[in-house]
């Protein structure tokens, strides 16, 4: 306000990636409009990465160099310590406890660290009366951290959803729309350098896990259960059944969906049939969405992109400009000790589910799988059967609602019938 | 943070309609939830509207009543003063007015009011230490102020577009789905009260061109200049217009553009065209949505309820948890003395455009439309005429990208050639 003091913000930034340098980036072509707009200026003191000889496309020469981010991140004339070097363990923890313990302020890109340290690092940031922000940590771009801590702080949040890894997304979409298969959307998506250096933290939905726990914990108040997140990821789905999908109005998603019930917190980051006209149904491509529904505001739909230069390096600095402005909100919207444990619900709401399985061409097949179905009390809203090839037909079917438990009654009796070839394939449909 | 006061945060509300009666029920229902996530206790000192005996839905036997919203405005007992009592001058200008120079805290949920004298508030605000927030204003429960004002800090904002009055949508979107007359789908929103009392802030595009004077202001740093808005109302769309649009792939929207352009701030709301696979095209019925575009960020896309006491409410409460949680922006995102004067850019930039008019069954009429659009500078880019229907024929054109002056000076020759009758309808298309 007013008032505002004119000495800078000084930030240490550790790790120098895509995301680091658009950051610097920014702080030193906008010096004026930052400045302006927070009330006070924005340095950059020091900076961190494995190699300092890596041509970065801007100057370092004015900040310190340090080797170590535990040293970077407590030195004297650094305020902010912004993270940007990921991995849930190692220097990152920690550097970011190093910082929260000698009181500076940390802004974090890193939704592995969160996931699986997140209440003890929130804990410390209080304890040190320190803030600790991420709002890069999910969905890039999109200001939803703030937006569900603050903007819907209103709320009693009934569920949080969304489609949070763009690669995911893409992969899916290619896909559709080019018809590849998984396994050369997957090599397309590998050569654009969109997939992490572990792809199963992409497409075995784990990154995208981490991101639904973060936001679990804001919208529920509950200490952040990464491990309670069920997940699936996007490997079982088959071209076969994104055009059986669409050709019912569906498309395929992996869907985060996080919902409070009577029974205790759901947390699912799975492959889900979207409704094709829905928000979540209409984003293609790289895209990330999510989606609120409060008990006073309804849906709110945010959507943007969810990685990249820019995109991530706009979200680093909404954080860093709360910071200068002196906004200073709880790390998950609620003092730490106020966090309570997060009781998972372990059984899913009843929903309809898509499957698909192949049928032997035997006298009588369809009508043991129907009758398995029938006597696990899953009831068949719609069949279709194609025709054989090489002795096996797709099966198609879409269920009336049921529960996960009935479900998996069913496929472990069709396991025995002697009819069904492979694994069935199962994926829920969640209607928005 | 750690050190919150518990001293609790009072509130004196002023306007007890379906927003304030939504806020009173919030802070009675939710209040140990408001609490925990912002430190301090939410309570309500103090309510005034105009008739004390409505029956809202909602006990105000704990509060003290005033008639006069100055008089609550400036109580001792009252921290934030809640003004939700619309109209931009009057009463609700001279209490929060009232409010600001006593040091108090202000949210509003007014747009007419902050686009009228948005930048003499905010400086009344910044010189006596206190906040004028206003998410409730602009697009109801999406928290557009916030995620532009905040969480997009660290962006040249280059864009922002558009759909903000939910009124306006539904009546486009009965015309098109239920093929309703403008007439029939205006006097079906009026039924459903979706009306304002003077239904020219919604159908004239005034109501949504304060919003979008609003969000200029934050976005390019300037001075709020709603007299700078190019304002055409819905009222000249026609049924065929929308059928036509959407056999091109187009849906018609009342929509706001604001950009910063060499030329100076170019802000309108009018009826456009935008693709119908777009998220703007997509959007059906009340809902709002606000597309921000930043050099950073990309594109961001907001999307939810624009209107009610439920999203209204949510909004109003937002901006209540953040001054309970001591965070203090100021109005427009920088200091009002740094808010500079917009200056109008006046012309708009190139653009295609559809028009529709009405030919006379003559003779080398089509060839004298067309050599007067030809004379102007204006290209045509797919034409269509119709059967003559009492010796009228419709004519639809797309043009070529050209300059809104280039249309006009073709669309006041078309008045000479005595072929055309009628005012021709003009609607530019805007590419998303």
């Amino acid at each position: 306000m007013s008032d505002k003091t004119s000495k800078p913000l000084r930030l240490g930034i550790a790790g120098l990636g895509t995301v680091g340098a658009g950051v610097v980036k920014i702080v030193r072509q906008k010096a004026a409009l930052l400045e302006e707009r927070s009330g006070s200026a924005i340095a950059i003191s020091a900076v961190c990465a494995r190699n300092r000889d890596t041509d970065r496309g801007v100057s370092l020469k004015d900040y310190a160099w340090e080797d170590d981010p535990v040293k970077l991140a407590t030195r004297n004339d650094v305020d902010v310590f912004v993270e940007l070097m990921g991995g849930s363990d190692g220097p990152a923890k920690a550097a970011t406890e190093a910082a929260l313990k000698a009181g500076k302020d940390v802004v974090t890109a890193n939704k592995a660290l969160l996931a699986h340290h997140g209440q003890e690092l929130a804990e410390l940031a209080e304890a040190n009366d320190a803030v600790l922000r991420f709002e890069a940590a999910v969905a890039g771009g999109i200001p939803i951290i703030k937006s569900l801590t603050e903007g819907l702080a209103g709320n009693d949040i009934e569920r949080v959803m969304g489609v949070m890894n763009g690669t995911c997304n893409y992969i899916l979409t290619r896909m559709e729309d080019a018809g590849l298969t998984y396994d050369e959307a997957f090599a397309e998506a590998d050569g654009l350098g969109y997939l992490e250096a572990d792809p199963n933290l992409d497409v075995g939905g784990i990154d995208a896990g981490h991101k639904l726990s973060l936001l679990s914990a804001i919208a529920y108040g509950t200490q952040v259960n990464f491990d309670a997140v069920e997940l699936e990821g996007i490997g079982c789905v088959t071209i076969e059944d994104i055009r059986q999908a669409a050709d019912m109005g569906y498309r395929i998603k992996l869907l985060g969906v996080s919902r409070m019930t009577g029974r205790g917190l759901e947390q699912s980051m799975t492959p889900c049939l979207v409704p094709a006209t829905s928000p979540l149904g209409q984003l293609v491509g790289g895209t990330n969405m999510v989606v609120v529904e409060g008990d006073q505001v309804g849906q709110v739909v945010l959507r943007g992109a969810g990685a990249g230069e820019g995109p991530t390096a706009s979200a680093v600095m909404g954080d860093v400009m709360d910071i200068a402005r002196g906004l200073r909100v709880t790390t998950f919207g609620k003092p730490a000790s106020k966090l309570v444990p997060a009781q998972p619900a372990n059984t899913n709401p009843p929903a309809p589910y898509y499957l698909r399985l192949s049928l032997s061409d035997k006298p009588g097949a369809l009508a043991k799988v129907a009758a398995v179905l029938g006597e696990a009390g899953v009831s068949i809203h719609r069949m279709r059967q194609y025709d054989h090839e090489n002795d096996m037909a797709p099966v198609l079917i879409v269920t009336h609602k049921t529960t996960r438990a009935a479900l998996s009654d069913a496929l472990s009796g069709m396991d025995q019938t002697g009819v069904v070839s492979g694994t069935p394939v199962a994926l829920r449909i969640e209607e928005l």
